[in-house]
């Protein structure tokens, strides 16, 4: 595992406050539970209000959370004041989404100074802890 | 333009009642405004709840209306008592989401018995009513 | 169709001095068969060393050509002396590539300073001139 | 590191035989240099034949043989007289592909009784030896 340097020394606190600006996460219910260089986790506690035609947690869901973890990871390696914009993504759904939380980890693979990549994963946890992985995804995202 | 004819005299019934099936549409806001062989459209109005931190709308819930709309395009030329499941998807962000709503287009471009491919595109529409087109998505739905 | 203006008026013969260049290109028999702003095409005549283990053409070889029409697309809307660079690219097979030659076609769709959305497509064309579309590309161009 | 089970005693035959028969493989000059139960490996000779204007290796040919590398990873796990067929992949290029040599590996993430997806990486090795991460895959693959 890659080792990054951080050159932003409240680059925690950074992603902490741009978090809590993301109205969308909020509205999710989504929580930011951990934030390191190159690397973040978000927990979203899953609840029919997430759901898709079959009960399971929505693709768009799942999504947006482990979106917002490859964003984050990537702002934590890039300096002050800079700002971090998705370019595009792809998702595998390798299971359904379910059970009482997803976790969501972003980490970035190859950073750059504008063009960065980033690989998210998505585990579901149930009600005895199991985890199950249920999506993965590569992220394009840049910087300025 | 390719003509497809549908499979199902039910299909647009079917489409909307899992429509609201899905949890998740309606805790979005999503409206299913249009159904038709291998096409759905559903608009998003935009709300502070949707946001990312710069305000614009966070790439997940443009995410989850265009992958909805993807599938539904899908549902429209399968069987009765089908179901459908995204496998995987891409999305290209070509503009920041903005405007009062966000409208969705699911096109199917190659229908299969149980591979499809699906192309969406999702445009910002502003208080003038002028559009951008702000994402495309590519989506592999799977049928059973 | 969006209509581009080019800001090289050598661009024609810049795309053409670049795909000569191409070792991977004479390698596989491909030829540049048009240029415009904002799109080019090029034929890939189909032989035996262009195949996969049932004898169409092979993903890769396929990719090649999409790849370099959507990188020159890029160019021939960028400045005089600017370098092309694939980022990243997702193709979808929609069909077995096959018939007496592909022919590939590149397009801009979202054109940009640096960030170049481009979507590319391959059709196979048999002996009596019939094509079957068989791939479609979505890639991020960096350009600088 | 998932460890796999094989329900085909003569994986390794049977994918050594169908990479033969890629006319393409040889076209290009690679090898397949390691087979086991959901992992393949591919070589390829760095040469001028490959190149692309700048003179790395094509993108087109660098995503040939990790496309195969996630096939044959596929084919490793699927009962005999199976065929893996590329529905779609996604390549990340995160460095220029360059040096005396390509690895080029494949490995299976998801298996399916149909749809499979896979993860590639290529790096590029150098004449001392060093190597390079310069391609990412993530590649579906159906199997029948």
């Amino acid at each position: 595992m890659t080792q990054f340097q951080t050159r932003n020394p409240a680059y925690a606190q950074d992603v902490r406050e741009s978090f809590a600006r993301q109205g969308f996460m909020a509205h999710l219910g989504a929580r930011l539970t951990a934030v390191s260089p190159g690397k973040v986790t978000i927990e979203l506690p899953v609840s029919a209000s997430l759901s898709q035609q079959h009960g399971f947690v929505h693709a768009g869901a799942t999504t947006a959370v482990v979106d917002s973890a490859c964003g984050y990871a990537t702002l934590t390696l890039m300096p002050p004041h800079s700002e971090v914009l998705t370019i595009e993504f792809k998702v595998n759904f390798l299971a359904p989404a379910q059970g009482v939380k997803l976790i969501a980890t972003g980490r970035v693979l190859k950073p750059g100074r504008t063009v960065n990549v980033c690989q998210g994963e998505v585990f579901g946890i149930n009600e005895t802890g199991e985890q199950k992985r249920c999506a993965i995804m590569t992220a394009t995202i840049l910087c300025r």
